[in-house]
């Protein structure tokens, strides 16, 4: 079996497990960076792996546009392409195809769409995203949906929920007869000695209705994937409606598998995710934040813009051992900043990941001691 | 005494040594990465560190624009507000001055310009100039001089040359008086047991007229600076005339201080100007040129702009054992190059430092064993 996931302990509805992948394994809950091009926007891999990043999400649209599918497979993956040796997952593109290119036309076989770069004409289908995916090779994988706007009337949502459940049929279906043609197929499965493929995760739609989020729930885990997403959040809701959809959600997915959302959240909110049972996270906010000079604190956000900090030589925040803390002041951070410095993007993504990554890491050592309902994580 | 230089070996005019700083030793002949606005664009001070960077040069005329010499005296200096605990260099923002402000005027006392940022009005002479300096706080500074354009009349060059022998001698005297009001005067001089200050450089002028260089070189040296400069090189001249000129010049400088060739080289003149007897040299080549996806290797030039590297998964050169070389492929650099992450410039500056630092260490190696002469590091 190439993935695995193992409960290790709870506290209320709050997990930590882990999962194995072919490239390695991930302790959950696991917040994961986004890495859209292949690349944590600025941080070097090696960094990465200091900060105890366990897993990187890759955008597929993104991959398949530049460098092209074709490409990445040719070199064995995407973790040898960008030389990250751990774990992968990219989402399907549907979302960026709804939300980034120029669309085209919908139908029951997919989406026609015009590239955001050149204006180009494309299709992706349930089969042609995860051929995409196969061939890009991350460990785990997304089936291919469609992400309901915000708002949307309870028809519109009925429809595109449906679609979902179609659409994850077919995902599931093209990935079973194609999973052996991952790039590292026949080295994984010689070096670990069982066969070795992908793990695709299915997606829940339904927008912001109970009973469609329900319907969708019942009708994506039928199909029998390895793990369950939770999608169609983040898309312009209210931080309440996003937590309600969660928490009448998660309860429905099977408990012996990784529970991810999608695209979230603030450090406040991850904590909370968490607690409602939720395993995985991805969200852009801790490294777009920083290249717009915003910074996560133990004491809250901080915004070195700020003209305040021009000769402050205390650190982003005293309580956070990162290498950005522990050597620069917020006065040369703001003036990397204000003189539009690439150094200031590097050093505030650092910081923003380690923030990120520290509260996960405690998260999880207080669910482990049973510390957990008690211990909120201050952020 | 806060500055002292040694030499170790010579081979012919080739020579290794080390000077000694309040911030440290350096070993010669050293190259010198440029940090412009107290930073080497997009690589991190540890990353610096890990390549054996052992000074830096940060630019006065910028650092005095943003963020101004009050603020960084305030923070205890460059070396503090940066987070760089080692030897750094200053220009003495005279070069800047000519070459990128709106000059409005020079005379005798020296020069009105408006800044390249917003047009503002500023004045920069031997004594402000130094006076910046000394706020800023390098372990190495240098005297105001007149950067003499290329090509000029003889005449021209003459009054250019005396200009700066009169600046010289102002930029020495304005020093000697306030030498001690360095931010780091009283914590290094109580850490090391002697009274601490900056070491002064003097600039010899000129233009390509070898009896103007001598003079300049003559009364330049008269006046017991520290360690000497070659200045006026690299602006437009042939680069024979940039070698026949420092061959020219560099016996007329003392054998027992540093000599300095200020603005250059490429990877093969760099050696060649070591060859000469130089002992010190600083140029943007390898970060700018990294900018603009242009690699240095052991086998020559790298573009990694070019469509040849998409599905290359050599590293840039095989020879390198950079931490960029040992990790990434040219298909990797060149995606990110083609995507314009930021990522490129982050690991293509990290590889073409490494290959001027390497040279440089080999260099020195060579020097002392004996072997430079028939050794000649290929680049």
């Amino acid at each position: 079996m190439s993935f695995s996931f193992q409960l290790e302990a709870t506290c209320g509805a709050a997990r930590a497990g882990r999962f194995l992948t072919p490239h390695g394994e991930v302790q959950t809950p696991v917040f994961m960076p986004v890495g859209t091009l292949a690349t944590v926007k600025g941080v070097p891999q090696d960094v990465l792996e200091e900060l105890g990043v366990q897993i990187l999400l890759n955008n597929t649209y993104h991959l398949y546009l530049r460098p092209g599918v074709e490409t990445i497979h040719h070199l064995g993956g995407v973790q040898k392409f960008m030389a990250w040796h751990k774990p992968i997952l990219t989402d399907s593109g549907g979302f960026q195809v709804f939300s980034l290119s120029d669309l085209r036309k919908l139908t029951e076989d997919g989406v026609q769409f015009r590239s955001h770069l050149d204006g180009s004409l494309h299709f992706f289908s349930p089969e042609t995203s995860l051929a995409a995916e196969i061939g890009l090779g991350a460990d785990i994988i997304m089936a291919f949906d469609e992400c309901t706007e915000f708002p949307a009337t309870y028809e519109r949502a009925r429809q595109s929920m449906e679609l979902t459940a179609r659409w994850a049929r077919r995902s599931h279906d093209y990935f079973q007869a194609h999973k052996r043609e991952v790039p590292w197929f026949e080295e994984k499965t010689r070096q670990l000695g069982s066969e070795q493929t992908q793990a695709l995760f299915g997606i829940v739609q339904g927008g912001m209705y109970p009973d469609l989020r329900r319907e969708s729930a019942e009708r994506t885990v039928a199909i029998g994937f390895s793990g369950h997403a939770i999608g169609g959040l983040s898309v312009g809701e209210p931080r309440e409606k996003t937590w309600e959809i969660v928490n009448q959600t998660i309860p429905l997915l099977p408990a012996d598998k990784p529970r991810y959302v999608m695209g979230v959240g603030t450090p406040e909110e991850i904590v909370e995710y968490v607690r409602l049972g939720v395993d995985m996270m991805d969200c852009v906010m801790p490294t777009r934040a920083a290249r717009h000079g915003l910074l996560f604190t133990s004491q809250g956000k901080l915004n070195i813009k700020n003209a305040r900090y021009a000769r402050d030589d205390n650190p982003i925040d005293p309580n956070c051992r990162c290498k950005v803390c522990t050597r620069y002041s917020r006065a040369y951070l703001r003036h990397l900043y204000a003189s539009q410095e690439v150094l200031a993007q590097v050093l505030n993504t650092v910081h923003n990941l380690a923030h990120y990554l520290d509260i996960m890491r405690r998260v999880r050592e207080t669910i482990i001691s049973g510390e957990f309902a008690i211990a909120r994580p201050v952020s």
